[in-house]
């Protein structure tokens, strides 16, 4: 037996996913093949981006069939190996899909050191999240030290670290979140000098006062109202990476920013970016941020939720109401 | 008598300016202080920028006032000068505003060199268009031989320049333009390899068929529903240079390029760019587009019409109907 979600309908225009979008279903033990690796999931990695894909379009590079599997990044251990990589009770990382058990190519996976960041870290901090993090803010927008760096979703699995990071390069750092409650997180757990809540009536005039020298960089993974309103405050040759846009990912039609001119006025640039294109020096950013971490500098933070498999689609809408703080995980039970 | 156009009020918002927004006034004949010439005014620049800024709102580096003085950028000639840089008889290109004689300083225009290129070209390829084209495509966007450039506004002032830099530069070119008998021109005179009318139907199925390897600079004058589909076709590490959007000057709520997540999926940037950041290579850039129109690769095109201060606003009105093919010019009686 091995339980699996498939997507059983894809989630309505402007809707979240909902759990009557998936099925649980019990499917075939999986059988590894000549240098594959099968492996038991422990944790899983609940990413917003699933929304995005989820749709009945061509639009995307990796298009959902109703039936498929839904792709899941997960912490596994290694019960079988048929390859020289790994042996089993090793533990690895890879994209496993929502499975309890499945056979992958050893050379597919990333092997869990728990020596530099526990199992949980490498969904987040070590993983997809914080690589993202890592080459989007560092290299893509490179901050200076005083810059002023605004980021979006900055309680999130991505923010969370983009945040921490600029204040490693000396930066002013302004994180935007959902709550009162998660600004004070921001300010007093990860370090963030200034906190907003995109939620208030007066966010825009906030912002501004919150934001003198304007904003040099802004590493935004929301989109929507809260882009714009930052565009409004970008500095001279600015930066804006464009990582996620959480608050579009249910529609079909999403809102552009409209006060993209001010990319002219203050000669800034909206960029795009895919963190995998810096996968030879994925093993740099983790001894870097595992170093700092060890120095006490940067902090990963986990919600680990406990759930099986059938649980998952429940913990995705959890994401998306905005009540996690740091990387979203789901534990499997032992 | 010095006839002078000026603000009456401001254009609706979702309307272009109307003749009645204006007001021809007959003002005081200005005088030259130190540094400074009076000069008269022989072609005006009709620019659809003009559009952006006559707005009643803090957005903009420039704000209108009712009653200022139209802005703009004209071909004069030196009646009296208080500067040693010029005498009575030479001509110069500045911002003189929409009015018969102007005293301005001195080191704020440019010397009009008649040997160079005729004196409407000092508004168009000599002027600020030719140098918003060149710097704007070679520079900021540096396509590569064999690389596909979509132009929009690909018959406007800017576009039809565009267009022929990146030919010069080996590059396969599609022009977007208005009309058909536009995209015949577009490819009959400017040499655009592909041509194609916004206005139909099927434009995006038109655009995926001329674009078999995607497209890899996007050089954009009008922004809205044209940008919005050429960013679905944008190429890995695409560029796209934020240059106008004269499609949305008119609406105080500009609608934004709700595809910009392609930007992600495809690593590409949005650029935003003023070619006055480029001043220093302004002679560079003359020197280099006069040569390549003395050896027939490069041609500047002037669309020309004869008025006083008072047809300004009818001339503007014809820009924003598309009627127009290269730079629009008014001339005013001798």
């Amino acid at each position: 037996m091995n339980m699996q979600l498939r997507l059983k309908s894809y989630p309505a225009d402007g809707m979240e996913a909902m759990p009557e979008n998936f099925e649980a279903v019990a499917g075939p033990v999986p059988v590894a093949g000549d240098g594959q690796i099968l492996v038991e999931a422990q944790f899983f990695s609940v990413d917003a981006a699933l929304r995005l894909i989820l749709q009945d379009s061509k639009d995307f590079l990796w298009r959902y069939n109703l039936g498929d599997l839904i792709h899941c990044e997960g912490v596994a251990t290694v019960v079988e190996s048929r390859s020289d990589a790994y042996k089993p009770g090793d533990m690895v990382e890879g994209a496993i899909g929502l499975q309890e058990l499945a056979a992958v190519d050893a050379r597919s996976v990333t092997r869990v050191d728990t020596e530099l960041a526990p199992p949980t870290a490498w969904l987040g901090g070590m993983g997809v999240s914080g690589l993202t993090a890592y080459f989007g803010l560092l290299d893509e927008c490179d901050p200076k030290p005083g810059e002023t760096v605004m980021v979006t979703g900055a309680a999130g699995a991505v923010g969370s670290i983009v945040g921490q990071l600029a204040k490693i390069r000396g930066c002013r750092t302004i994180g935007i979140t959902s709550s009162a409650e998660k600004c004070r997180w921001l300010v007093d757990v990860l370090g963030y000098d200034v906190a907003l809540n995109y939620r208030d009536a007066d966010f825009a005039a906030q912002l501004e006062a919150a934001s003198p020298d304007r904003i040099d960089v802004i590493f935004d993974n929301v989109g929507g109202d809260v882009l714009n309103i930052g565009l409004k405050r970008i500095a001279m040759r600015g930066r804006v990476l464009i990582c996620g846009a959480t608050s579009q990912y249910v529609h079909a039609n999403m809102q552009g920013p409209s006060n993209y001119l001010a990319l002219g006025t203050w000669r800034a640039k909206l960029i795009g970016y895919v963190y995998l294109d810096y996968a030879a020096r994925f093993g740099e950013a983790r001894r870097q941020m595992a170093d700092w971490a060890a120095e006490g500098k940067l902090r990963f933070v986990e919600d680990v939720r406990p759930g099986g498999i059938a649980d998952f689609p429940h913990i995705l809408r959890d994401m998306f109401s905005g009540s996690n703080k740091g990387k979203l995980v789901m534990r499997l039970p032992a």
